[in-house]
């Protein structure tokens, strides 16, 4: 039965991208060795980060005065990695909690420096962007999270900023376009959009290189990955790898102004479900629901059970929400070919037939 | 033609793995997803990460009041988190200088506290193990590289420590028994006896948990992950899984034991070349050789190119020296097959034997 992978990360990659990192395990560049057993410093790897790096920049048009970094560590490491290279002894981070993975950042950087609490949705356990809020000038940086998985928000515009913008971009990077410019520092893990779990992309402009002052462990120094061009140490060959597949993948349907147009489409045939079907409830604000993560509650939430069997029993796999907001999740990450929307969208609507 | 992968790491791994590997990309436990697309929360992987630890433990031997994590970062982000995690702000560690990554570790503990550098044997360009050093009962703990792949050396015994022993095992991990009970630490990058770049192995004993005292960013607190049991975060899916099956392997072949005397039968087929065949000099001191990295020299070095290019023609693979030690560096990792080993041989008479 073919599956239809929901799920909300590590998320669904292409086909073609799987098949090719499936063969480079067993040899890569008919080398007559694996990918995995290739040292990092040979012609072979070079050309895979070198590539990467490229597909990047081009995918997102990051201009020439930024860094481009595969890390290991996930988004995680980087709450701790932003403020201690971002945030000087006595300084203060703006920071808007959008989520709890804003919330965990703010909690490592509250072990660098002061935080200041811009704005924040949990009044409405996060069902909405705060907006309007003000950016004192003194900030050392501006902390923002765009695509919250969990609760199913997005912002869609950024706000215009007198102070260094950082963000994380970890669930929809490479969705829609962005304006790199406008950031001193972007960060995403890659197990949504971009490739497995195992690597860190990270987008920094170089002056913001160094800029906290402070004496910094050398792996968690950015400088010491621009310096070592990603290879200070061993890389994680694999997931880089699979990463350069995945941007090859992208680009060849037409980079990122193409999938936007089919992550919006994808997301106006679901929630145009969600809001015309009485069994089903979109629960982020509509203003702010985001393309990559649906989600919704039953009107009949004594029906959540049943409703979840049939999904399995169609192969709709990984849309059971987040424990913290609960009913249902459906993460349409880029791979997600539109035929699953459809799919989910045809079940939804033989499941409040039956239950009527 | 056959390739001998004698690469200093990420090294060779096992064929029967690379194929495993390979078919998990495609699908995993027949689900129809690819194992690079799954939950790191579902129960695929619950049992994928559950067995690995499983096998470590019961191919090390490792007592229950320890603690085993698959994390990120590789050894270079060890040598900060020990101190973070180990030293007192004022206190003192104690290392062993056996070669550039002991002090690349030695690096990060003096930005977290004081170190006391025992023994090292930077005179000689690390050829040898110093011993016979005195440990400080006042030290936090001692540091010790197990194996040195720069320049082929390896700790034969470990030194009573009145202090907490940490060990960097990085690159002779599985290839011997060792008695961890004597370790209140042991770290080690996967890419060299146990998988794929992109993890790193870490025992510790779960009293040496919270030990400094100090304030430490979450992700690199060891008791972050051993309360998360390694999934704080999402972790390394395919490199943890490639771990499981490289010990699933070892397991089969008899484990540790057992591949410690195909190790010694291969360094002994290799050292008794380099020793008898005069076109051949050993860089390393004989009693502290290491089994896994085999390090010489040619007595011609003006033939060096002219043996890289014979190597090359036998598709015998990564044997060019360390740019600091020059000459040739064989490594000889646990799934070298003993076959390699002698076409290596084969090749050093064949070459000595055209040059004289």
């Amino acid at each position: 039965m073919k599956k239809h992978n929901f799920g909300a990360g590590p998320g669904i990659l292409p086909k073609e991208v799987l098949t090719q990192a499936s063969k480079a395990v067993i040899d890569i560049n008919n080398s007559g060795l694996s990918l995995l057993e290739i040292s990092h410093r040979s012609g072979d790897f070079d050309a895979i980060m070198a590539r990467s790096k490229e597909l990047v920049k081009e995918l997102l048009g990051v201009p020439d005065d930024y860094s481009i970094l595969f890390l290991q560590g996930g988004a995680s490491l980087q709450f701790a990695m932003v403020p201690m290279n971002l945030l000087p002894e006595n300084g203060t981070a703006a920071y808007v909690q959008t989520g709890v993975w804003a919330k965990k950042a703010m909690k490592e950087a509250k072990m660098m420096g002061n935080v200041d609490v811009l704005a924040s949705s949990e009044d409405k356990n996060y069902n909405y962007v705060p907006k309007g809020y003000q950016i004192p000038s003194s900030s050392a940086y501006l902390h923002l999270t765009s695509n919250n998985t969990i609760y199913g928000t997005q912002m869609k515009s950024y706000p215009d900023s007198p102070v260094p913008v950082v963000c994380d971009m970890s669930s929809d990077i490479f969705s829609c376009p962005v304006d790199v410019s406008k950031f001193d520092l972007i960060y995403a893990g890659a197990q949504k959009n971009m490739g497995p779990a195992g690597t860190t992309l990270v987008i920094i402009k170089n002056e913001a290189l160094e800029r906290a002052g402070r004496k910094i462990p050398t792996m968690l120094n950015y400088k010491t990955h621009v310096d070592g061009d990603s290879m200070f140490n061993t890389p994680p060959v694999f997931a880089i790898y699979v990463c350069m597949l995945t941007l090859e993948w992208l680009k060849s349907i037409g980079g990122v102004p193409a999938i936007q147009k089919i992550n919006e489409k994808k997301a106006a045939l679901l929630y145009n479900e969600i809001d015309n079907n009485p069994m089903f409830n979109g629960t982020a604000a509509v203003e702010d629901r985001s393309l990559m993560n649906a989600c919704f509650l039953l009107s009949r939430p004594e029906l959540d059970q049943e409703f979840l069997k049939m999904c399995k029993e169609s192969g709709i796999i990984g849309v059971k929400g987040h424990r913290s907001v609960g009913g249902f999740r459906a993460s349409m990450y880029n791979a997600l070919p539109y035929e699953s929307v459809e799919a989910l969208v045809k079940l939804m609507k033989e499941f409040s037939m039956k239950t009527v």
